[in-house]
């Protein structure tokens, strides 16, 4: 069976990043993965949570929100409903701790990152290409503020970048789009390393269930989708890239 | 003295519309007048306000927010905060009355069409910039349901477009950007159509108070203004334009 | 075509305004204007927000309520609702930064006037006989915190009132009734000085448009119900009325 | 001791209630009790709650709430702060019970009344004033919709009032001001029927108990307190004073 | 009549009371009385209420909760819904309350104690049953961290239990369990110190009235029913008892 | 390296299941796995979702919620706060999506199945200490709504349960208590099925990432606690096991 826009089951869609989209954050990238479209801003701030308060550490965090229609039927603006539904705050809690597992939050020292993720156009995959482009607006905020001279060790301790796979018609496929994750048996996102560790491994069976070997198909599909990426956005990141794990 | 950017004291910002920016959307117009960026995106529901229920009459509204690092400080979400301001809330009232204005409620029917205006990037005018947006996302969502054969009358009667001006060192000047509207002794907005009438005048003395040549003075920029951009409206409908009215 | 209470288009309601109506308050005003009743109420408070801090300069601000049956159907108690809505964020707004218009806020020096005005009875015309009377609230909580040796300079500058004016039937009137307001085309509400400067115009078409001429009269019949209702406050505030703008 | 107002220890303050005060409710009354005033309005409502529906009986509650500047010091809007305090949601409780031990719910018929009860002015007893005041706007909007001829049975069956009373430097005092309740070693709330029958007795000790012998002194101060309220229901209801159980 | 589980109008239900049921609180009571079971956990917090700061005094609080299935029809949880009822804040307020009546909140220092009463079964008697075990858990708490010899003064003043009395089919009887109360003609919840004083006398008719004497007889009932827990509570605190009133 | 309680690294803790803990619900289990202690009870309603209407299927879901004083230090119990942390949905929303996967929601036909989790203790585990018992009470509540006779096919396709693993200094740890996990390099849940099938899957690196031999450890350990939770659901759901699957 063929998927819907032809593409083979390890074969990601197109992915585009656009650089400083917008002109006021520290670090800005638009990512469009297919129709799944996310715009990643990064926002230095002076201060961190209170629990970090006097300990010379640092914090990178995360806010995700979908606009009204970037959906195919209109959802409820969650300001007017008053309160984020638990999928936003899964999600947000997902994006900045996976961001941390590569920050060197003691180099970044007492201040703040947080990155707003707002899914302009979603067609799948709207947590992972949110992942993979705020890594770069992460990258591109502490080139912005740590100038290469002025600092001995960049933050960034390696690569990061996150993709989905899913069990369809009990076929591993990578990179779901909408229409094949509305239909998914199983439902995986996996956020890797440059160096190829794990950070994230979270698998979902949708009323389904899945064996050992079929993890294991996955688990390479993902692999294998998220060093693309890193290849993408070590392209996008030109001499920046150069700073990573230094 | 001069204006930031060189223009004339009558002289509108640089302004693009880009339709069908969204694929979802039954109308979907990105709007950019200078550095304010708008993205608005018009929905059809098939119910109405209980007001409306059984009255054959239709109804238009609007939400509006500005996305956390539109601005040059990022302004905390309205989700997390969990209500909106009082800001927003008069924004998005104002934008739904002035469209409301140009609609035959009647000839639409009972449905609804709700436009969000997101603020991807806020360089002073957006409540005006969305109006503009948002009268262009609700002919193409119109156009779209009702096509040209099957309806006797198009539910809009004029076209609707809206501008910023002000008073700014005792000098009144068209379409304030941010910085001028910061140091504003009177800020207006005005809502005209096409025919030249007026659907909302809101001038507002920050500290200040303006007298009623002032106030005419204001008047003038900002009908020049609002012709203006009716003309790039006709622009991008095209052949939809020529149903307004009809 | 009469007015339901056999005014002429230029004919405000009766007014009274009743001094020191709650014991409590720095400053307390009751107003009534025909069947509208407004308590208002000024607090001083020995603190500023926070973007004031350390700059000796005060602030001035206002609360707006609607008693669950002030009017002729009950509406539900925001304190119950856990919100204000959309339109009393709008009206609260419009008289504090009215009021700001004629302080001197660095003459008030760091502390803040909160007004509070809670609508007994509605009969159209609530927040113009809000700001109207809050103005008196303040200028007797100004005078009994400021008695006149202790001060080289009165905060207030000017006079200022506010009336609402519309277009009934195609024909411009003062002072909208509610029966007159709610089938009225256009809506206007205008603060204005004691010097005759404006201070808002805020005219709204409801699902309806108005010409440049429309406008004009509008403004003509506001400015003459301005300056009857700050003869009224002078009376009201006697000997103090004669420390404003000096 | 002498109280600060010079009344014995049994004695009531001045009482006042003032019908019609707000022309839209089915029933109003303005109570003042000392500098104690309370706006008490009763609406009719063409519906029950849910578990009502279909039992052919109606239903009565109450709202309060305190006019910010109610108080001696300002207190914050419960519509700002986004909810009831504990203390406003226990008093409207009371005053709904209370109301609903004297009305036969099934001659009512299924329809509710809903007192709102706003406090201008707080001086203590603001929520046994409300009781005693609800209690007429209620007979007031019964009558109205309940014309002699129309019906078989009025829905009151007796007349009901509230009183404080309270311990204050171990002598037991009706009536207490806010100057002697925030002294008071106890505090107690007592509503009694025309009949003389408890229909509420709540005492507090305030970091402090008392005796069997101090109850019973309290409980005869407020049957004195409660009886001579009636008296001035019966006054203020004129002729529908006769048909309160009947 | 007989009562549905066979008891004299006087006799309590079978009582028990776990100490030390949690390993992490300071002091922890599980507590039933027939099938109401009753979780209530003290703990310690080095900060007292702002209007305490400086005085050199203690405070003592309580939050009351119904696990959602504690009752035969499952109740929404308040976390869900996003307030507690106000049912539930009465119950915490009048915990906390009678609590501070026998505690010496200067002997206490300025620390809170703040106990948690989780409901993990409820059958009528829930909130008195929370203050008969809370006293107990106060005592546990007090104990450990003021070890005997450290301290001159025990903050605990006296013992204090509460129960519940009722009239059910016109017969006063002590300890209703659910069936009794929900069928009750008047509810009445009496707090009391070991010596024999009232702390709160709540009595509530439920759509009826009650007279002296049957006041009279339900205090009766209430005051042997407090004795009676107040000689479980010295069984189960032991030696510890012995601090109290020293 | 020494666990702190002794165990080896594959070893689960102590594991307790009291079926039948509370009277009213449908089916109730007190779990304890060491000092972790979770009450889950199952509640049957007649309702479903809007968006299963007449679909003829059934739904499982779930709520979750830590005791203020389940924990080491007090947290803000969230009826308090208003409304629910990030934490618990995501909990919440993995305890019910876990269910769902072996339940047959045609075979449970339209009604819906909630099951709280309220945690008295917690010591590490207790998401997946709720999974196991939640399993049970569900079971329990399958079996008294769906006598053996009267169904056909009972609606549980499979036993679940699930157990916590993680790395604590390098080295892979079966069931962590909390002061392990408090210092885990990398936490996983896993959700097995009682034929060895995958629901779900979730690793996380906390500032830490994971090989893929460290991944295969941690399965391979997951698994076995799994199997060994299913002996003990068997034995404490006695005859009632024997439905499952049929």
């Amino acid at each position: 069976m063929q998927r819907s826009d032809k593409r083979t089951a390890d074969e990601l869609r197109q992915v585009t990043m656009i650089k400083d989209y917008i002109i006021y954050p520290e670090g800005s990238v638009l990512i469009k993965m297919g129709n799944t479209v996310v715009l990643c801003n990064a926002t230095v701030e002076e201060k961190v949570p209170r629990f970090l308060h006097g300990t010379g550490k640092g914090w990178v965090t995360a806010e995700y929100s979908l606009l009204p229609r970037s959906t195919a039927e209109r959802n409820q603006r969650e300001a007017t409903k008053g309160k984020q539904t638990g999928r936003t705050q899964e999600i947000q809690r997902l994006i900045g701790r996976s961001l941390r597992s590569v920050v060197d939050l003691t180099a970044l020292g007492e201040q703040s990152i947080i990155i707003d993720c707002d899914v302009l156009q979603a067609d799948g995959g709207t947590r992972t290409a949110s992942i993979t482009a705020s890594f770069v607006a992460l990258a591109l905020a502490l080139d912005k503020i740590l100038p290469e001279n002025e600092t001995e060790k960049f933050p960034l301790k390696d690569f990061l970048s996150a993709i989905s796979v899913g069990i369809v018609n009990e076929k591993p496929l990578l990179d779901l789009c909408y229409i094949e994750d509305s239909s998914a048996e199983v439902d995986m996102n996996i956020v890797m390393t440059g160096s190829g560790q794990f950070v994230e491994v979270q698998g979902t069976g949708e009323e389904y269930t899945f064996s050992k070997e079929e993890l294991a198909e996955m688990l390479a599909l993902g692999e294998k989708g998220c060093q693309e990426l890193i290849v993408k956005q070590k392209e996008i990141l030109g001499k920046i890239a150069e700073r990573v794990g230094k």
